[in-house]
This record gives C-alpha cells, sequence and structure tokens, in this order.
C-alpha cells in the first residue's frame, strides 16, 4: 500500500468570500458546534471564514486499511477490520518523517485538506495542517485514520468496524455483540496501518480530546515509536468525575424504545435518543457565553410564550439545539457512540493498572495545551499528568489555550497555539 | 390559621455521635448528595455528623395551607390546591419578624429542625435556622412553603399540588393537563399563604438555588413586602445556558417507554428515566473533586474488569451514582420533573420582559451568596444582577461560599456564610 497521493490546489491569497462583519461572529458561533459535533461531510458550513488566511488548499482522497484479524485489549477477536484513513505531505525515504493525528470524539481522519475543490469547509485542524503550517505537509507526512466504532458510521466519507458492521459469522450487524474496544485498540489498529506502510517510527502523535488519549497512550505504550507527543483538550486518564459524566452521554439512547438493547433496524434506530445524546454532548463542550450569544442571535427570551402555554412547547434555544444534534444524528450510529463512551471511560494513559505506571513508560517529549474554559476535559486533567511527567524530570510543556469556546477551543481555535505546536515539532 | 407551634427539644451540648476522624469526611462526601437530591425523609443520613455543633433542636410540624382556586402566571386555572407548610420561631404580635425561606428544586419545606427526636436529620438549612442560629428563631418567625409540583409528590412529608394531584374535573392525575407554572406561581402561592396569617410584609426572603430564584421574584414583583432579599447559589433568570442546560433533566424521562406523554400509571412510572435524570442532576450540582474523592472510596480504576468485559456492565463509580438516583426517584414524581424544569426554564426576576425591568422594581437591600466552584449556576449569573443592582445605586453585597462541593456549597456548607447572613438580617 503506498502512500496518500496529495495534490495542491492553489488559490490566490485574499480572493475569499467577503463577509459583512456585522455577521461574522455571528456565522462563526453557529459554526463551531457544526464543525465539532457533526458528521465530517457536514462540517462544511462557514467554510470561507475559516479560509480566510489560506493561501492553498491540500486535495486529499480517502483510503482504507483492512485486517482480517484483530485482537482486542480485552482478548477479544474482530476479522475483517477496516478503517478510513488519509494522509497530507510526502513519506521521506527512509520514513522518517511521519506525523500521526488522533481524531476526537465524533471527529474522523479528515483532519486537513478538502477532498474536492467544492467542498465547503476542509477537515477540522486545516488550520495548523497543511504546506508552511505548523504541522508543515512541506516537511512532514501526516496520516490520520477512523477509529473503531467511528460515530460516523453512515458517512461517506468515513470507513470504520463497529456494531454497526456486518458481523461475518451471522450476517447481521453485530450490536451489543461487538467487543468492547479501548483507546489502546485505536492506538493498535493505527500501528497496524503504519507498519503496513514500513512505518516505524513516529516524528510525533498529536491529537485533541480523546485524540489526545490516544497520542498519550502512544507515547505510554510505545515509547520507542514516539519522540513527541501533543496532547490538545485532553488527559491522562478518565478519573471518576468524566467516567461518570460520559455515562449521561449513554442514558438517553439505552432510554430510548427503539434502541431494543442494541438490536435495533438500521431503518428504525434509536434516533431520539441518539438527538438527547448529541444535545448533551453539544453543551459539554460549549460555554455559557457561547450559548448566550447564540441565545441572543436566536432572540431567546426566557419568558417566550411558547414554553409558558404547554410543557410540550420549548424555548428557541432548546429548540436550536435540537434541530441541529437532530440533523447531525442522521449520520451516526447510536451503538457506536455507546462503545466510544466506553473507550474513554477505560481511558488510562499506558492501559496499566494506574496512571503512575503508564506515565513510567513514556519517553516522549511532551506538549500539553487545555483550553482555559474547557468545562468537559478541564485543565486539571492536562496539568495532574504534565506534573507526573516533570517529577519525573520528563521534558515537558504547557500551554493554555485562551477564549470562551470551552473545550471546542481545541478544534476550532487551534490556530491560536499554531507557534507552540510548530516550535515543539521542530524541537530535536 | 395560626402559626405554626414550635418546640424546643434541648440536647446537652456535645452529646452527639462519635465518629472516628479517618472515616469522617467519606460519610460527609456520601451524604452531601443525598442531602441536596434526595426526597426529604431520605435526607437522614450522617445526621450526627452534621449536627455535632448543635445544643437544642426545634421540633415543627407539617401544616397544609388550601386555596379553592389559584390562577397561574400564565392565566390557567387550578382548583383545590394545598401545599405543606412549616415554621419555626413565634410570630410577633404585629407580624413583622417574618422571614420567609424559599426551597431549591429536589427540595421541600423542611428547612430546619426535625418531625420527631428520633429523626436522624433535621431539615436542610438547620445550621443556620435555629434559636441563637445566623437565622434567629429567638427573634423570627422563620416560614416555608412546599412549592407547587413539588419533586417529592409520593413523600409523606410534603404536601404539592402538580401533574400528580387528582383532577377535580375527570378523577385522575392531571398528568400533562397540568398547566404550566412558573416561579411567580410558586411565589403567588406562598403570599396567599402569609396573607391567611394575617400578614402582610416580610422581614426578609433567602433561598437556595430555585428559591433564590423564588427570592429575588418576591422582591422584584411584590418590593413592598421585601426590604431584604439573600440570594444563595441563585441567578437573576435563566439565561440561554441554563435553559438549555435544564433541558438535558428533561429528556431522559421523555425517553423512558413508560412515561407515555406523561399518562403512566402510578404503578408503572417512568422509573429508569427519572433515575437518569437524577443522575445528571447530582453530576451538575457537584465538582470533579468530590466525584474523584467518592470513586477513592469505592475503588474506582478506569480499567475495571467488568466494563471492559461487557457494554452492559458499568463502572463502580457510575454503578454508586445510578443506585443513589434510583432509591431517591422512589418519592419522586417524573412529571413534576419536567414542570419544575421549565418553570426554572422560564424563569426571570419580576418575569417582566426582561432582566433590567425586573430589577428596576426592587427596593430590598440584596446579598448575593454564589459558591465559587459551582458549575450549575456560577458566580457570574449572581455577578450579573448583583452589578445591576449596583448600576441602580441599590444596596447590594456578594460573597462567595468558597468549597470543592460546587452547587451544593449552598446547601450543605450554607454555615460558611452564617456571620454574613446574621448581620445582613441585623441590618436596618
Amino acid at each position: 500500500m503506498s502512500g496518500c497521493r496529495t495534490v495542491l490546489l492553489h488559490r490566490k491569497a485574499g480572493r475569499t468570500l467577503t463577509v459583512k462583519p456585522a455577521i461574522l461572529p455571528g456565522l462563526a458561533f453557529v459554526s463551531v458546534a457544526v464543525l465539532l459535533f457533526s458528521s465530517p461531510t457536514l462540517a462544511t458550513e462557514n467554510a470561507e471564514v475559516h479560509n480566510q488566511q489560506e493561501s492553498e488548499t491540500l486535495l486529499v482522497e480517502k483510503q482504507i486499511f483492512r485486517m482480517d484479524s484483530f485482537t482486542t485489549f480485552g482478548g477479544k477477536t474482530i476479522e475483517d477490520v477496516k478503517v478510513g484513513w488519509e494522509a497530507y505531505g510526502t513519506l521521506s525515504e527512509n520514513k522518517d518523517n511521519v506525523i500521526l493525528i488522533t481524531h476526537y470524539f465524533s471527529g474522523s481522519s479528515h483532519a486537513a485538506g478538502k477532498y474536492s475543490k467544492s467542498d465547503a469547509a476542509p477537515g477540522y485542524w486545516d488550520s495548523i495542517i497543511g504546506p508552511g503550517k505548523a504541522i508543515d505537509t512541506n516537511h512532514y507526512y501526516v496520516i490520520s485514520a477512523d477509529t473503531l466504532v467511528n460515530l460516523n458510521a453512515y458517512d461517506d466519507n468515513v470507513v470504520t468496524t463497529g456494531p454497526a458492521s456486518i458481523n461475518p459469522s451471522t450476517g447481521k450487524p453485530y450490536g451489543l455483540d461487538f467487543p468492547v474496544v479501548t483507546i489502546r485498540d485505536f492506538v493498535n489498529v493505527q500501528k497496524a496501518l503504519l507498519e503496513s506502510l514500513g512505518i516505524s517510527k513516529l516524528h510525533a502523535v498529536v491529537g485533541p480530546s480523546m485524540g489526545a488519549m490516544q497520542a498519550i497512550d502512544w507515547a505510554s505504550a510505545y515509547p520507542n515509536w514516539v519522540p513527541r507527543m501533543v496532547s490538545v483538550i485532553g488527559a491522562g486518564e478518565s478519573d471518576a468525575w468524566t467516567t461518570a459524566a460520559l455515562e449521561h452521554w449513554a442514558n438517553p439512547i439505552r432510554l430510548d424504545s427503539n434502541w431494543k438493547s442494541g438490536n435495533y433496524s438500521p431503518d428504525k434506530p434509536p434516533s431520539d435518543g441518539l438527538t438527547a445524546s448529541l444535545m448533551l454532548i453539544t453543551q459539554n463542550a460549549l460555554t455559557p457565553e457561547f450559548f448566550n450569544a447564540q441565545g441572543n442571535m436566536l432572540g431567546f427570551n426566557n419568558l417566550e410564550s411558547k414554553p409558558l402555554a404547554s410543557i410540550n412547547n420549548h424555548h428557541s434555544i432548546t429548540t436550536w439545539l435540537q434541530q441541529r444534534a437532530a440533523a447531525r444524528s442522521a449520520k451516526m450510529d447510536a451503538n457506536h457512540l455507546l462503545y466510544l463512551v466506553r473507550a474513554c471511560q477505560l481511558f488510562v494513559a499506558g492501559h496499566q493498572h494506574n496512571l503512575e505506571a503508564g506515565v513510567d513508560a513514556i519517553k516522549a517529549k511532551t506538549l500539553f495545551i487545555p483550553a482555559d474554559s474547557d468545562l468537559l476535559l478541564m485543565p486539571y486533567l492536562a496539568q495532574d499528568v504534565h506534573k507526573k511527567l516533570e517529577a519525573r524530570e520528563m521534558s515537558s510543556d504547557y500551554t493554555e489555550l485562551k477564549g470562551s469556546l470551552g473545550h471546542l477551543e481545541g478544534v476550532a481555535n487551534i490556530s491560536k497555539q499554531a507557534v507552540a505546536i510548530r516550535q515543539f515539532l521542530e524541537n530535536e
């Protein structure tokens, strides 16, 4: 299997849609929620806003990596595993310029570039991945893969294996017969992909949120592969607080009568439960500042007449949240969400008996970039593992994304830390 | 209707259960979650821990206030309204020593004292209400009433009218035929109760959380009644963020197949949905620090073998949260929770077209006491209305509860601000 074909689409600098300044913040507010929680092809709103600084655009294509058989961290076997992947830049002759990007909970391998010129928006971290950018594809071969149990199971640009996949031994979807998978399993599939390309060491692994969990698990599990690790809005482990908080994302799905203990038919999925889950995820990833600005745009007023008239009516802000979640749910699978929740709940860097043991194994230089307004994976989580590394006299840097988007700062506003990321990657 | 009979039960100072210091913090951690979210009679754990400073205990009894007919803020009529109430201290001859206590979302009128000597725990704010305490029942007549649609509909010590009540015109529970009610309706029922006692002015109104919403609505709607108002862990309005956040409490109930659009039978209620809702409420009201201490006590480890073995198993922290929520749900009504959510979503002090207009009407001296670690009603909400009052050159004080219990600081640790409350109430 060869490296990804990468094409540069040159654009004249400044040849971007002119957006009236007065409405730009509004558009930006609407778009960020889409960016994080949509399936990748829905993340196409507000393209021009995000691309204003861009002078050239990567064109990328999705490829597929297959394994006849994969054994999970929990000791179960899955046959015929396949995941999608994409890459940007050129693999060097001695294959020593590889940066692995690991994606967030509702994300995919589409980290940068566009599938075609007409795509409205590029991949989620396009602001820092590309020619001349912080993760410079003129120097690095940047690769990203869809995880197992990827949330966007019905997105044409996502390839994944999970409960919605056909179980070869029954000819029907696995449902809850699919084994529990962990962050380590996502890492192990990525490692097999890299090995299939003849790669045996990374320049760095970099990821946001659930991607940061994968990044630090890489550093602990395979320290000889990982000289540099960047954790954006991440954690060293899922502590009791986070493990419990994640359960509230699963509860609405389990309550939906269409869920049927995971054995729903594809034409009657638990959409209401999945929508309720996405509503909560969206709120957890954002902030009062974001919601109140959104409320202002909607003309939100707590004494709106409809919700006063009937318990079955809703406020404008609730309807906005519900409708966007419902639209996003169309390409997502509810069981996949349950499995992603569990993977995150079971996370501890290194997947040993505790975090201390996991940190002991790390050899990488590390950079932690939490967001100061993050209410989902609060900065204390990154600080905790950063301090554990410092206590071991490891080289570990720490800086915060400052802003009002909460957890979403790590995706929508990552370019604020472009310089820190660039310098960290250039460091020997 | 006469004032409540109040009996003082004298206890020797220091005659309290001896609790080993090593387990005291653990007990305290377990008990605070119970305190806020349990039905009142379940809030009896850890009694001795809370009472250690106490030298005498109020004995109180529940009374019932009835109205033949009540017209809601939304213009609907409810017949045969009844709510429970209790009082501590003695009403002065000219009835000018009344302090009204307004309760929180899952609370009741049981703010202080015990129903009998053998009660394990007193009312939720017993640490600041009683003879010689911050809200001194040697001086003040302290009164508290159950709200309409009180969550603890099946608690013997709660009397309320809501969707679970029998609709006189059908002989069956109202279900969703019950009209939407607002914080103003809770206030108006309290006002009718006070008027039935010949009271026409308060010394102060004081409440935590949803009780703080009632307190400031009192100050705005009936400014001539309210010379002093204390808002603990409160807000001036439910902003877009809070309105959306509250909806996640309602979603699990609506998803439960037993809910049946609110027409469930009392012997087959939507318990799973109600339990999921209470799990989320509990987490929203607490903090990482609390959950991680609880996790330590449970021996929580993210790589526990059960949740790795099956997607249908759960981590110890999740099971702990689920079991406590399920136990608490037994005396609660799911439709009542939906109506409480809506009352809070519709809240703006004064219930006029916006908060500015509501603040304009306030004449009271005010004291705001948010909790610095509160993740549910964050301090910015209290700061906002406090600043609006200061901008009008009103007398407004602001101080914070410092601690690790989040929102729950305002209930479990209110005694930290006993001095500020006492001084504020003594102030002319």
